[in-house]
């Protein structure tokens, strides 16, 4: 059933975009060669550049990807009846990530971290994950009638991202717990 | 005089580690070669091999540089009259540094992130940066006679630590100065 195979199995362009991810959150953006991804996403290594002209083209899509995955876990969050809530679960996405991210650091942070060391768009491209996931809470913030939503945002997010980093750094997830359960307690503290 | 010019100017071992030490925080780890370290140094890249056998080696010779100084930064703190004040003028010496922070990055924060994601030895060596801050600001929030203090000082240095990260990701000055007066008037209550 060649048809059903090709169905269930994503195309190359979708895993090598998916391969590239993984990749790069392991081993950051600079570690990684286009032949790397290639072999994870078992693509032989001359196909790549038929679906991307350079490795920049892979990042901006690795990019995209995560805007979207982003995107969809808010809109899994926007379930929850309270903006209080909303925001708590926002928070502790993290924790339900622990593992992965007191392994390689937050997806998000450690990318930003790195691209914003490189030059112009790729870092511009990555800082509107931050602005994604900050004006989504500056929007609750907002719900719970705070008119310093877009700072209380701020805040948040900078919470959580430095609790992603220190934890990640001294390998310890009892910080990132420790941290985003005063985060929990602080947005009660708001409501 | 050559004796005179020979004093002045650091040897070659000391200004391969200043330059790398640049460098890695401008550019990051993967993207600096030792070609442009040395060029930076204006040591003959022939000769950097004298030196350290490998890049690893040299940029464990640059957290070792970043941990003098930060003790000597730490030391400098130890004249305020109170814990308070200590830790106070520890939160705003990011604001200090803004322009840098903004550009690059905190030079601690992205050298353990990105070095979170290489194996092994480089990145334990790097998380004791984040070691001798957290056990002084743990000391001071001890003076202050709090039981909690260790927990206190991850939560200011996270907070920092966040706040770098997200205003240099979104090229936004105000972000890092203003969660630092927060994190300040936080201290304040705290004492």
């Amino acid at each position: 059933m060649p048809h059903s195979a090709t169905q269930t199995r994503p195309d190359k362009r979708e895993r090598l975009i998916a391969s590239a991810r993984e990749l790069l959150h392991r081993h950051g953006v600079q570690s990684t060669t286009l032949a790397e991804i290639a072999q994870a996403a078992d693509v032989p290594p001359g196909n790549v550049y038929y679906y991307f002209k350079t490795r920049d083209e892979l990042v901006h899509a690795v990019i995209e990807q995560h805007a979207e995955r982003v995107r969809a876990r808010l809109r899994s969050l926007e379930e929850r009846p309270t903006p209080q809530a909303r925001l708590k679960a926002l928070t502790h996405a993290w924790v339900d990530d622990a593992p992965d991210v007191i392994e390689h650091g937050c997806p998000l942070g450690s990318l930003c971290a790195e691209l914003n060391k490189l030059d112009g768009e790729l870092a511009d491209a990555a800082a509107q994950l931050f602005r994604i996931v900050l004006a989504w809470a500056e929007r609750q913030f907002r719900e719970l009638g705070r008119k310093d939503a877009r700072e209380l945002a701020t805040t948040l997010f900078a919470g959580v991202q430095g609790a992603a980093l220190v934890a990640a750094t001294l390998d310890d997830e009892r910080i990132l717990t420790r941290e985003a359960r005063r985060l929990e307690r602080w947005i009660d503290s708001l409501a």
